[in-house]
C-alpha cells in the first residue's frame, strides 16, 4: 500500500510565499468552495421543484469530482513539472496545500457553470462523465496556457487577473454547446413561441446569489497569490472594487428591467449581480475604482439583453442565464481590460500605453478559450449522445428528475410536489 | 475619460496599520457584506410570502446603493480630509481599500434596518431614495462625530466601540419614524384590536439569524481596526464575548417568552440573539465577559418587553421588531457602558474611575444620534411623501407588493401564492 | 458587583501563540460558529416540517446554552487549572480569547449532534437539561483526557487531531442512547414494518451540508492550534485533505446508494460527505492525501450500510443518521489512523514504526469514549425519564412539537402546515 504509506508530499511551500499568503490563499479558497452552496441554491431557485434534488446531486457531484480529478490530474497537468508523469505523485511534489486547495475550487467552479443551463432534461451519468472531463482534462489544459506562468497567452500579454476568460467563459461556452445539444425542456419553446418557465424559489436563489457574491471576494482576492505589503494593498483594492463592480452590475440590470420590462425585476437583478462580478474578473488587478464601476455596470446590462437574445433569437434553452453570465460577460470583462484597464503598479492606461495591442491580446484570448471550450464541449457531448445518450424521456422529464433519476422529491411534503405541476 | 484612467487612488496604507490589520479589516468586511443575506432571510422569513420578492429587492438594493454612495461621498464626508470637495478623488487618496471595504459594509447596514419595519406596504422607489440619503449622507455625518477621529463626541469621552448608536439605533430611529409616517399594513389594527401577522417561513429567520451572528464577529471584532499584538488580543477578546452577549440575549427572550407566552417563541428568542449582539456592539471593548452576559441578557429581556409595547401600546407597525432590536437596543447597548463598562488597558471600572461623567457621556451620544436619525429621516420621508409618496395603492397592498412592485412572486409554483392568501 | 468590575480577565496569550496563530484560530472558530447553522438546516431539512421550528429552537439552544456553560465551567474543566476552583474566574487565567472561542464551539458541536437523533418527540424541557450536562461536564471531562495536554490517552499515544471520537462520537454515542431511551416517532415502526419518514425539505438540508463542510475546515485546520512556518504548512495539508475525504465520502454513498437502491440518493449522500469529514477529523494531521481519500471513501460506505443497520436491525429511530454519521463513522476514523496513518512529521507509516500499538490506542480510545459517553447519557436520561420525562404526549407529537411545545408553525402561509399533514 505505497500510495497510503507515502510521506506527506505536501511539503514545500515555494508555491505560496511566507504565511501570510498561505494564510489568505487558504481563507480565499474556502470562500470559493462556499460558491458551490451559492450555484446550487441559484440554480434550484431558478429552475422548477422537481428537478431540485437533482440540481443539488450535479453540485455536490461537482465539487466532490472536481477535489478529486484536479488533485489526482488536473492540478499537475495545469502547473507541473510533468518531467515524471501527469499524475499527482509528480505534480504535486513542487506545489503545496493552500494552494492546490485554492486551484481546485476554481476547477470546481468551472464545471458548475453548465450545470444550470442544462437543468431539467439531461441524464445524470452524462452529467457526471462530463464533469470529469472538464475538471480534469478541459480546464486545466487551457487554463495552463496563462497561469501556468509561461503559456503563450502569457508570452502575449494577455491579462486575466481571476479567470474571465480562464474559468467563467470556458464554463459558459461550454454550457452554451450543452444546452444546444441537449436540446430545450418540453414546453419551453411551443408553436414558435417562446414560453417561461419560472424558477420555483426566489428567496433561495437571492440567498445564492449572496453566496457567490460573498465567495467572490476570495475568488478575485485570492487569485493575488499573496499577501504582505504591495499584495496586502492590492488584494484589498481587488476585494473592494470587486464590490463595486457587482454593486453596479445589479443596479444596470435592476435599471434595464425597469426600463424594458415596466418593472424592476428581481432575478435579473441577481444575474446582474453576477455579471458585475464577471465583469471584473479578469480586470480587478488592472482597474480604477471608477473603471470598476463602468465595467461592470454594462455587464449588468449586457446580461440582460444577452438573456433574450439567446432565449428569443438564438432559441437556446439555458435554463437560468449562465451562458450569458458567465460566456458573454466573461468575454466583456476580458475585453474592458484592453479599452480603460490601466497598469497595476504605474496606474497608467493601458489603451495609451500600448492599449491597441492589449485590447488585440485580450480579444485573442477571448476567442482562444471561447474555440477550445466549444470544441471539446462539442467532442464530449458528441460522444456521449452516441453513446449513453444525453436526455432522460419525455416521461422522466415531465414527471421531473428528482423521480426518475434519484428516486426521492425535494419537498416530501405528500402534496408539495403537486404545487408545481398543477 | 479621466475618471476611467485615473491612477489607481488607493495606494496608501496608512488607514490601517500593518499587513495582518489589512486582513483581518478586509475578511471583518467580508463578514460583515455577509450580513445582507442575514437581513434578507430574517426579514422575509417574518413577514408575508406576497411580499419576499419586493424584500429581497430592497435588501439587494441596500448593499448596491450603498456601496456606490459611501465610496463615491460617504466616506470622504465621515472621515476624509475635504479640503479638496467631498468626492472620492479627494477623500479617497488618504484611505485604502481594507478600510473603506469595511466601512462601506457599516453604512449599507444602517440603510437595511430600516427596510425590515416598513415591509408590505412601501413604494420601492420611495425606499430607493431613502436607502440613497441614508447611505450618502445621514449615517456619514452622523458617525462622523465619532469615528472620524476628532469629533464632537469623541471629544466628551463618548464610547461606541461598533456602533450600538452609530450605526444600529441611527438605523432604528430612523426606520422608527419611517413605520409611523408610511402607516401600518391593512388588517394589522382592526377595531381597536392588534392583530398578528405571522411571517411565512422562521426556518429561513432562524438561517438569517445565523448569518448576521457570524456577521457581527466581523462587525465588531473588525472595529478593532487592527491585528497584532495588543490588538489581536483585543480583537479575539471582542469576538469572544459579543458570541457570550448574543448566547445570553437569545436565552434571555427565550425565558422571557416562557414565562410570558407560556411557551419557549422561536422568532423573539431570534430577536432575543439579535438583542444581545446590539447590547455589546458598543461596549466590547469596555466590558469584562460577566458584563457582557448580562448587558446581553438584560438586551434580550428588553426586546420582547419593547416590541409588544411598540405595537400594542404605540401602534406603530413595524413589521419584524427592527425599532426594538436595532434602536431601544442600540441606546441600551451605549448606556451600559456607563453602569459596567471597564477601562479597556486597565480594567478599572469606568463608574468608578468617573463613571458619572461616562454614564452622562453615553446618554448625551444616545440622544444626539436618536434626534439625528429621527429628524433627517422625518424631513427626507416628509418630501417623499409630498412627492414619490410612501404607500402603495390598497389594491397592491392586497396583492402583494411582489406582482405590483416587482411582476413577479417568490415562490411561482402555481399554486404557491394561494397560500398565502386563502 | 465585582464580577462585572473586575479587569478583562483575559490577558495572557499563551495558549496560542503568535499574532497570526490567533487570528487563525479565531478565523476557523467563527467558521466552526456557522456549523450551527449547517446542523439547523441538515435537521430540519431531513425531519418533517411539524417539527421544524423546534429543531432550531434546539440548535439556537445549543450554541447559548454551550457558550456560557462551556465559558463558565467546561473551559476550565477541560484545560484549566483547577487549583483554585472549576469556574472561568480561576480557569480562563491562563488562557485566551481566540482559543476559549474555538473550544466553545466544539463544546456546541457535540451537544447538538444529539438534537437530530431524537427529533419530533423529545420534551424541550428534557433537551435543555441535557445540553447543559453535555456542555458542562459530559465532553470537557472526557475532551480532557487527550486535549488537556498530559491526559491518560495522551500518555497512552492516542491519536485525536480534531475529535473524530473526542467530539463526534462522544455525540454520537449519546444520541444512540437518547434514541434508544426516548423511543421511536410513532409511525416509524408499524406491525414490525419500518416505515419511512422522509424529511420536508432536501435543498435546505443540501445547503446545510455544504455550509457544514465549509465550518469543518475551521473545525480541522483550526485544530493545528498555530499559524506559521510548518504549523501554516501543517494547517493547509489539513484543510485540503479533509476536503478530499469529504469529496470521497460523498461520491462513496452516492456509488452505494446507486447499486444498492438503484438511483444515486441525495440523502444518503449528504450523509457520505459528512461521514468522510468525520472519518479525518482524528486522522487529518497524521495520513497522506491518498490515505484521507481513502479513509473518506470506505467511511461514505460504512455510513450507508450503518443508518440502514441501525433502523433495521436495531429497531432504533435515529431521525437523520446522527449516531452513523458521528458515532460509527467517528469510531471508523479514529481506528483508520491505526491502519495507514503517518508520523506527521517523518511521513513513515504509523503501522510500520510500531502501528500495531498504534491501532491498539486507538482502540482503546474509541472504546473509552464510546463507555463514556454511553454510560454518562444513559444516567441523565434515566433520571430525566423518572423526573420531567422524555417524550410528549402522543396527542402532541402527532400534532407536531411546534405547535405543542412552541405554540407557533415554521411556515405560518395558512395552508401550508396541512401540506404535510394530509
Amino acid at each position: 500500500m505505497s500510495l497510503l504509506n507515502m510521506p506527506l508530499i505536501i511539503q514545500d511551500t515555494s508555491a505560496v510565499e511566507g504565511d501570510m499568503g498561505m494564510l489568505w490563499m487558504l481563507l480565499s479558497g474556502i470562500l470559493v468552495f462556499f460558491m458551490q452552496a451559492g450555484f446550487t441554491l441559484v440554480e434550484s431557485g431558478m429552475t422548477r421543484s422537481k428537478n431540485a434534488v437533482n440540481i443539488a446531486m450535479k453540485n455536490v457531484l461537482d465539487i466532490c469530482v472536481g477535489s478529486l480529478t484536479y488533485w489526482f490530474i488536473g492540478y499537475s497537468l495545469m502547473y507541473g513539472d510533468t518531467s515524471n508523469g501527469w499524475f499527482f505523485w509528480s505534480g504535486l511534489m513542487q506545489g503545496e496545500g493552500a494552494d492546490l486547495f485554492f486551484q481546485t475550487m476554481f476547477a470546481a467552479t468551472a464545471a458548475t457553470i453548465v450545470s444550470g443551463a442544462i437543468a431539467g432534461r439531461t441524464k445524470y451519468t452524462t452529467y457526471i462523465i462530463f464533469s470529469i472531463v472538464m475538471t480534469a482534462i478541459i480546464y486545466p489544459i487551457s487554463g495552463g496556457w496563462q497561469w501556468q506562468g509561461s503559456g503563450w497567452l502569457t508570452e502575449l500579454g494577455f491579462i486575466d487577473f481571476a479567470g474571465s476568460s480562464i474559468v467563467h467563459s470556458v464554463g459558459g461556452w461550454a454550457a452554451l454547446i450543452a444546452a444546444i445539444m441537449v436540446g430545450p425542456r418540453i414546453g419551453k419553446f411551443v408553436d414558435g413561441k417562446v414560453l417561461p418557465i419560472p424558477g420555483h424559489n426566489q428567496i433561495l436563489a437571492t440567498l445564492g446569489v449572496f453566496i457567490l457574491w460573498l465567495g467572490w471576494f476570495g475568488f478575485n482576492g485570492g487569485s493575488q497569490l499573496a499577501w504582505g505589503g504591495d499584495d496586502a494593498v492590492g488584494a484589498s483594492t481587488v476585494v473592494l472594487i470587486t464590490n463595486l463592480a457587482a454593486a453596479a452590475g445589479a443596479l444596470g440590470a435592476l435599471v434595464t428591467t425597469w426600463i424594458w420590462y415596466g418593472k424592476p425585476n428581481l432575478s435579473q437583478t441577481l444575474n446582474g449581480a453576477l455579471a458585475g462580478l464577471v465583469s471584473i474578473t479578469a480586470g480587478c488587478g488592472n482597474m480604477t475604482d471608477g473603471g470598476a464601476v463602468l465595467a461592470g455596470l454594462i455587464g449588468g446590462v449586457i446580461v440582460v439583453f444577452s438573456i433574450e437574445f439567446i432565449e428569443k433569437k438564438l432559441k437556446v434553452d439555458d435554463a437560468i442565464g449562465a451562458v450569458s453570465v458567465h460566456g458573454v460577460v466573461g468575454a466583456w470583462g476580458t475585453l474592458v481590460i484592453g479599452l480603460w484597464g490601466v497598469d497595476g503598479d504605474t496606474g497608467i492606461g493601458l489603451l495609451n500605453g500600448g492599449g491597441a495591442s492589449q485590447l488585440g491580446s485580450q480579444a485573442i484570448g477571448v476567442l482562444a478559450y471561447a474555440a477550445w471550450a466549444i470544441v471539446l464541449s462539442a467532442i464530449v457531448f458528441f460522444i456521449l449522445k452516441k453513446t449513453l445518450g444525453l436526455r432522460v424521456t419525455e416521461e422522466e422529464e415531465i414527471q421531473g428528475l428528482d423521480i426518475s433519476e434519484h428516486g426521492s422529491i425535494a419537498y416530501p411534503g405528500k402534496r408539495q410536489r403537486e404545487l408545481d405541476n398543477e
